[in-house]
């Protein structure tokens, strides 16, 4: 028997987890619902087995629906996510998984009475590229992390209700949160719209830890070019990481600093570099929606807690809300515990 | 009769100085000095004609002598220049020009009391990729100025006594201080040091104006890959200009936001996305010291005030040394004025 | 009233024509016939609306169907296509439109008899970047044509019917039978075969005209990396033709070969270099099938002569069976007039 | 006590042979003489310790040199090598060795008399990457060799005494030569020339061989870019070659063609694909003229055979002079050993 599944929203992501959740076996797309007319037009043609309809409320009441995917914009994350999880139903929520701490918060509670699976929709998380990365550093190929460096750029779509803080960065601060171990401890970022009344089109986030590491973000709706392109250092090899790249999307670079103990003087101690050979890994092609459908499934089937949970999803929001104080404060650091400047 | 030159520091960048002054009518290499002997056995081979010697005091008393660039680290720019104009020569600093701002500051008022030429050795500006960016936003090319974005990273040679902002970003901010003819407001920094007891060797800097473009800056010298890469950001084109290029390193995209003026709604302003065609004219591949070199020849010969005077050899040494500031205020914007945290 | 679309064969390619098909205002699928039961399950699925049979027989007698798109393997191209005109049909046939240059003179004297249309798929005649070099190269900008040099390799699959002049050649044959509008004289090809027993995998293919133009093409199933690279000569300007870029397909060049005519003697003519900008213009993003199924359309409405006409298959069918002419005769041009060694 | 080393020609090539003549420990530039004045006059001022004449003959006649280059027209490298070994002097010419094979057998013959070291100056022999590729095959990396593909185009000088064949074509005969085991059978050639009385400017030459290898050049006078990319297939892997890279001019590529041998039927053989990781081994950066000038050392020195010597350079003439035959008869297979069409 399979799991059904209702989709709120068919905009621009909708149809890609619509598409995916149709071909996964033991997932079944039983209803759609938004607000659009011409997007409920386009649902019903390419979804002929499924209830389209306006109002997302007969999704929740429908028993035949066991999970609930919320593809909205942001703003209604919670509300929707909240009501599902009180209608009995699991939950997968688009990034970033509300638009604040403090409903990430109460979200994670939520789900945990009702004793359902909550997951969000990070996608990059399910790349084989980055997963490829996971693998690389949790192998400890990398050696000691020193940073990570993204740029991710386009001429993009300005959106209204949106920064691009939280329209681009949830991606690499989702990629951030998977790679590594430790919690963000405090965050800057430097912000500016060159449009009147809109919302900031270029950011700059910057994020330190409790050790040397440092994360630095580039995202930007105003680009001449599509660039997507992270750096990651290490101790032992660095990793240049191109979505860009048709193959060869992770090149590893057997280079870095070798440090020479000096016997004569500590001032004195010597750098050396090592500048070895390039190996870029095959990267399958799978989609990442395909992957992410698949392990949703066996979330909700064997009770497991998805690697993109609501955890995830709160560590995410934390760094873009502590992004939005920063703003505020002029770039200042925000303790990410506080929300206070450092 | 040709202008006698003396060049005190034949280390790393000294004989690229010595080889194009050479190469420049009118312009004659009398002495070379540097404390190496294995450099001065250098200068000698490659240099027969100059007097080589371990004593720069003995160019300055030299009266063939007319010109002295100093070339040599930092630390020692401001005192050599300052004996220099004492001297009654003419001077060519290597960037950045000193190591603080009082410095700087001295430096120009001395140049004009012995009424001597100051020129700042801000290479990149002498390029033709540069100066053909100049020569587009100066002729309103790129519209309204919107970003500067700047990544300068690479598997860099670690210096002991300066960090990777000191070493990297005079280049991109002699770079800014040419091409946008406002006064940089305030500086933000953070910075990174990967290796014990040794300098940051990762570093951003955002700059802002009393004007809403943003610059940033990206410098490492921990990157697996060598990227010289810039975007420039204005209302009417972007340019993305690759120094790593060999043919095509200056691209114009006529592409940006149009905004629609709408009759009923100011919060529903439209905003449309022009994408249109790309252009990269043609540069000249003559070297920047070259013509930088004829440019210091004319200034003396006929008293003209270098394009990178001391005025703006003092303007990169103020990015800098509020950057500094700022790396030890967590990355607090500081006045440049002031010097203040805003 | 929409004209009725039947589609024999429902492989590699059939599901993209079928899918553009669609989507076209005024065309309607309304039936599909293919040999594997899979692939008419997939064709149900995806095609709610047409009859999906495994005998093509059906189509040809449905009188709901106006016109027969055959996309089935080369062998069965004129039997099938020809069938059709028969029935009264207009007929859409996959590149190559046959097996020979005799079938396709066949087959273009009985759409002529038919009075039906008759279009060959050459996708790429229908690309944006295709259209808009033949626009320079019809306006002049170009001037005179020199070359054109097309790399189409990649790691590609094995076909056991036809070698790889057959399977990838056709594109760019297709290509230069519609920039270049001179006949094709002659035909070099070279070809080798890496696998025991299976088709060559790997070939040169050299055209001549009655003119300097030059024409070459390397297709390769084995190679590492997959590369789509055109380069097209001209005596005024040169363009770079790369598929495998995502913007800036077309790159025009303003470079080339400027003659001086010397006073003195004819022999020391001089031959100077003009090395200016390059310009990419930009290239709209629609899909080729899109605008052929309008197109193919247009034509069966209102009695026009497609661009991609039986002549056309013919004159490509002539290219490809000089070239297998010419692999027997070790590499010899043959002409294609006579389909005999020059 | 240094080996005397005189240079004949100080054109486009010979400053660079001086440069890495002269740093080479155990060799001395005593010598060196060309026509022009002005080439006398460079001469002079960048290598101070050298005579410079305009009559080679001198050099010849010099006891204290031991060797000669010869860095001049390909016209008289035969007259000027041959007299240089009649003088008892060792010789290095640049490539192509000479004008004809008849030159070339010549001598060979005389050098063995003379018992003189004759070395052809192929400098990609000399390079780090094209060692490390020379390295991989020896070891059975790629496998069984199944083609060599390379593409040498520019907007280059027009020569007026050689076509492109002979211009271009020489660096990667010279390749092949060195990499495979086998002798060329034969060769295959279409060219074009686009200006009026000037030596052909594009080519296209095939070379067959004893076995399934097939070799294929493009080169180039009147291309918009510069390529200079060498597709190198083998049973195992394939390399891809960039020598406009900067880094990573060499990536091996573990992708190919795997044979499954089928139980029922032979014609039904399976072809799988292995399409595995890339890697880029790290090439050093040595310049290959450094490495070629201690090469020759040593050969004079110890009495060894060149790596490129007299034998391989009639190889590389061996193979222009068929390409020329080719292109007199319109492309036709010329048979090495005979000259004649096959």
């Amino acid at each position: 028997m399979s799991i059904g599944v209702g989709v709120i929203g068919y905009g621009y992501w909708g149809p890609n987890i619509v598409r995916n959740f149709m071909e996964t076996p033991g997932l079944a797309v039983r209803a759609i619902s938004d607000l659009s007319e011409q997007r409920r037009g386009l649902a019903a043609m390419r979804c002929p087995g499924a209830k389209v309809t306006a109002d997302y409320k007969e999704l929740l009441k429908d028993s035949s629906i066991d999970a609930i995917v919320v593809a909205t914009p942001v703003g209604s994350h919670y509300g929707l996510a909240s009501e599902a999880l009180k209608a009995g139903k699991h939950v997968l929520v688009e990034k970033p998984m509300t638009a604040s701490v403090e409903q990430a918060r109460r979200l994670v509670d939520e789900a945990a009475s009702a004793k359902r699976v909550l997951m969000v929709d990070h996608t990059f998380v399910y790349t084989s590229a980055v997963r490829k990365i996971k693998e690389l550093i949790a192998a400890g190929t990398l050696g000691e992390l020193y940073y990570y460096d993204s740029v991710r750029v386009n001429l993009g779509l300005f959106q209204h209700d949106v920064n691009v803080i939280w329209d681009l960065a949830p991606h690499d601060a989702s990629i951030v949160e998977y790679l590594i171990d430790q919690q963000v401890a405090c965050v800057s970022c430097l912000a500016m719209s060159h449009v009147p009344n809109q919302p900031e089109n270029v950011g700059y986030i910057t994020m330190m830890f409790n050790s040397p590491i440092i994360v630095h973000l580039h995202v930007n709706w105003l680009a001449p070019v599509k660039i997507r392109q992270t750096l990651i250092g290490g101790s032992a090899r660095m990793i240049v990481y191109d979505d860009m790249e048709l193959s060869e999307k992770v090149k590893i670079y057997d280079r870095g600093v070798e440090l020479a103990s000096s016997t004569d003087r500590i001032h004195e101690l010597r750098i050396g570099y090592r500048s070895g050979d390039m190996h870029a890994p095959k990267i399958e092609l799978t989609e990442a929606l395909h992957v992410e459908a698949a392990h949703f499934k066996e979330c909700m089937e064997h009770g497991k807690t998805p690697i993109t949970d609501g955890q995830a999803g709160l560590r995410v929001v934390q760094m873009l809300e502590a992004a939005s104080h920063s703003i505020k404060h002029r770039g200042r650091l925000i303790d990410v515990a506080t929300m206070q400047p450092t």
